[in-house]
């Protein structure tokens, strides 16, 4: 993935969040998600399809997932976007889903129920797992920003599941609305990549985030999913979603 | 569900985790699942799908999940065990997902991502946010009993969730492993009903569990999966269910 990165001076990641009450008039849901890959290919390094927005369509919903996925190929890195976690022999099952079922490089997993319930998605080559860390939304801080004496909730999380593997198969999920705690975490976390959602419709800074947060390798993939989905609801909506990613990718390339 | 409760003197959650390396050859899973549900309908007064087990079998996964609610049908409880979870505008599909497109009666969520995760599965009447409290498996303990100095981190969810809803729409899962904690946790949340997993194949104590755990209405739904569907791995294998799950009835009507 470094290398993609640094070719394309890019941290994006597009989030493919479908929803059906958003889209222009007229264009299947595979259409749209078709022409917004098409449209941001060479600005992004990673997809996020949210599996909430395919689940809720039913089986019509993960027929679009499948394809989608197929459709994004296998340049770019794809997140299944999921929040999964269980016992054991439950999550071994999730792991399957979307590293085998569903040839994702990477999924998005909550991390209350500890390490049995990550480590199964620990043990595919070339597969991570993305562990909530601190993320973007108000809620975060019910209890991940509680105390525990010396450290946060959020803090022993990131220690903790950082020392079930290793820097190349896990990433963290860390809001983009958390900009400011970025110096303290990468302390925590040097060299980890961190999948930042946040920016744009949830209000979080681009720049802050980059200079924060960036490592030699990137160490970032920036997540934007309404503000370029959506950035039109006309039928111009591919252009104008690459207008929107373009002005991410060059605020990102200037870090570069 | 009190009354069905009473009626039955069961608290019996089965839980429909699908295995296709254990069901017998020969078995298709529909068939499989719906001798199980014939098997144990009047022993149980709620069934519940592990979500992993059949996403993890693609699309065909979704339809036997689908085909598998239709069979149980309006007269049980009907949990999908998701443990999902997100942002205020995701966790709105998810409940759609498993409220609307589905007709299960709950869902189970991770807390981790605090309130606007957890208030979206609330709105829907007659449908319950089942939230992970204390956890039976082993990782409960690298998060879940921190302590945040005068009580602990699911003390603390506990509390806080419970404030978000009421014992109307908001359930917890407690893991029978757990059971030495029910008599404290009874004190802060004296009549949430309790999804209690962890009987069975994790080793809980069914009567520890009925002992610390009931309530007026029963206030608990004990559930076995492994233990019930996979008794025998021969063609008596409804035979082999009912057996178990009669016995775990037996012990539950014996607190009635």
């Amino acid at each position: 993935m470094s290398a993609i990165i640094r070719e394309r001076k890019s941290l994006l990641c597009v989030g493919l969040d479908i929803d059906l009450k958003l889209i222009p008039e007229g264009v299947s849901p595979i259409e749209f998600n078709k022409s917004i890959i098409d449209a941001t290919r060479d600005l992004a390094v990673a997809y996020k399809p949210n599996l909430a927005f395919y689940e809720c369509l039913g089986i019509k919903g993960w027929e679009l997932f499948q394809e989608t996925v197929e459709y994004i190929g296998s340049e770019h890195f794809i997140i299944a976007d999921a929040k999964r976690g269980d016992i054991g022999n439950t999550s071994k099952y999730y792991a399957q889903t979307f590293f085998e079922t569903y040839s994702c490089d990477a999924v998005t997993i909550a991390p209350y129920m500890g390490e049995d319930s990550v480590a199964p998605f620990l043990g595919f080559k070339n597969k991570w797992a993305i562990v909530l860390g601190l993320t973007s939304n108000k809620g975060a801080n019910d209890f991940q920003t509680l105390s525990l004496g010396n450290e946060k909730v959020y803090e022993r999380v990131l220690k903790s599941v950082a020392s079930w593997g290793n820097d190349g198969n896990i990433m963290f999920v860390i809001g983009a609305t958390q900009a400011s705690a970025l110096q303290e975490i990468r302390k925590l976390i040097p060299n980890h990549f961190l999948l930042v959602p946040g920016v744009g419709a949830q209000g979080g800074s681009l720049d802050e985030v980059l200079r924060n947060g960036m490592t030699v390798d990137g160490g970032l993939l920036i997540n934007a999913s309404r503000s370029i989905l959506y950035a039109s609801k006309e039928s111009d909506f591919a252009e104008a979603a690459r207008a929107e990613a373009l002005k991410m990718q060059s605020t990102m390339a200037s870090y570069f």
